[in-house]
């Protein structure tokens, strides 16, 4: 870490994965640039694509963050370089791979979210697959969530009412991540969510903790959070959620 | 890392995910027991993803790896920890941490793949989702792979002859992870890896590195090593291959 503020980029206009490194920077407290929702941030963030400027490994994709000299993207690898600078995981290494597998587990949950509106082609439109969409979003709601969610539930469980964290007696980006999934699925599948809470007592009281914290309920409320909406990875549209009468 | 023989965990029939780990293992010449490959193991692997059997957090799916009292899942997570007991990483965190962005890209790719034959649901068969199949392998083989390729490329392209090596001037876990890619698509997708080749003279140069190095070797032509089938992640089907004259 250095004394310059941390440089996030990431597409201006939606949450997306973006918000998972945003949430951990505004929980830790830590100076940022939201590069790309700024003057010129956008051809900042493709030259630094195109491997200008930096002599490492450029990213495939945003988010990416950089930090002085370092230029680290992939959402958990950020995360992973983040959290032990401040205080967002446990010290030893045990915990920290456990949340490493955690937040891995997280991101394909999200990559499968991304894929109920995109299931053929991230290149074409919904509208161009929504016969498809249907079909992989009954799958999601009824079969993949019901996993998920039930894989998640059970680990707070295990932890016996000492907590209410995924990792360790704290909070760590893991719960942070986890409340982002949950708030994402709220706003995009709120039929299959209702549907579904009365089997997830404990991450839902983790997802309201966490919204409680000083530093994120300012944050949630700020204009620094951007609205969900459709281009991003947790699309409200109706017809893909569970059916009314479920 | 303990004096017990590390035991790896995976769908015993199927390279899958495992394999990443296992290419690790085998170039390290490391000790390990391939457990749900033994009698019992299907049992024994099952026990502990239902939580028996470690105080920590269990895996959501395989493969996971057992290393004394640890149980580690997600497969970027067990390279993570095993590369640098066994030198298939450099030292220094900013190299550390270009390796993980790359092997969680390549798991990326790895996912893309798999849902070239699976786009609408991992519980149907792809004999049930064949039209849809159809249209998401047409995007991959004409889009996405050669983005992820030209990407990988570059990145070697970068390292100015220096060497041959993703990361760093030796071999490192993201070769062999990315050997492991080539020779998958090499089997699902002949047709489009002869369409790409010539645009991809520095991976290619890689995958026969990778395969002529002599533990790599040893284990390639054993029968530790499963042959790529179609119940794996790289499955051979034509017709969702570039067609005959493309």
């Amino acid at each position: 870490m250095t004394d310059a503020p941390y440089e996030l980029y990431y597409w201006p206009t939606i949450q997306g994965r973006g918000e998972f490194v945003r949430l951990a920077l505004e929980e830790a407290g830590a100076p940022y640039v939201d590069v790309a929702r700024g003057p010129g941030g956008m051809a900042a963030m493709m030259k630094i694509i195109k491997g200008e400027g930096t002599h490492g490994v450029p990213p495939f994709a945003p988010p990416f963050l950089v930090d002085g000299a370092l230029v680290i993207a992939q959402t958990a690898n950020v995360l992973l370089h983040l959290a032990p600078r401040h205080g967002l995981v446990p010290d030893d290494t045990a915990a920290r791979l456990a949340a490493n597998q955690l937040m891995l587990t997280i991101a394909d949950l999200v990559n499968e979210v991304h894929d109920t509106h995109h299931p053929v082609a991230t290149g074409l439109y919904y509208e161009d697959q929504k016969p498809e969409a249907a079909r992989r979003s009954q799958g999601f709601t009824t079969e993949r969530l019901p996993k998920f969610f039930g894989y998640f539930e059970a680990i707070l469980e295990r932890a016996k009412g000492r907590h209410r964290h995924l990792i360790g007696t704290s909070l760590s980006y893991v719960d942070l991540a986890m409340f982002q999934v949950l708030s994402g699925l709220d706003y995009a599948f709120p039929r299959a969510m209702k549907h579904l809470a009365p089997s997830l007592p404990r991450l839902l009281a983790l997802q309201t903790g966490v919204a409680a914290r000083p530093r994120l309920a300012a944050y949630l409320a700020s204009e620094r959070r951007l609205p969900f909406n459709e281009n991003g990875i947790f699309r409200h549209y109706p017809e893909l959620d569970l059916p009314t009468k479920h």
